[in-house]
């Protein structure tokens, strides 16, 4: 089956309902360098990656499996995807 | 002026030309984990804040020059910036 090259982004961020300490930290910086409405900011992860695939949605699938397998803590972290076709 | 809400993730990775260890040990591990097309992974960091302006392309504006006095190491980093109407 002929196969197309993806772009998958896995953005990982710490749970709303916990503290983010670093987010804090980054966003009373931003308030002091002039970004004074900048607020809710979280600090978290990136993980990118290209991937062969029959479809998006086989790349989807899979890099939810990946995230929650490896990738992602779901105690403290969630996380969401973005794929794109190359 | 009336102003609106965006949602602004900023996307940073390891430069292209530098190793990424961390990116490489996670690569390893998705191809174990049955992800074998898996290939230039790299692992970096999200920022991500809700602001209030006018304008898209002053958020966006904003976002490029907080990212470069504050956020990314120019050395070592690059950055991409998504932004979202709320």
């Amino acid at each position: 089956m002929a196969t197309k090259e993806f772009l998958v982004k896995v953005l990982i961020e710490p749970k709303p309902e916990l503290l983010d300490p670093q987010g804090h930290a980054v966003e009373i910086a931003m308030h002091e360098l002039g970004l004074e409405t900048a607020r809710e900011t979280r600090v978290g992860k990136l993980v990118k990656y290209k991937v062969q695939a029959a479809s998006e949605e086989e790349v989807r699938k899979k890099a939810i499996d990946i995230s929650n397998e490896l990738l992602v803590n779901p105690i403290i972290e969630i996380f969401s995807i973005e794929v794109e076709t190359l």
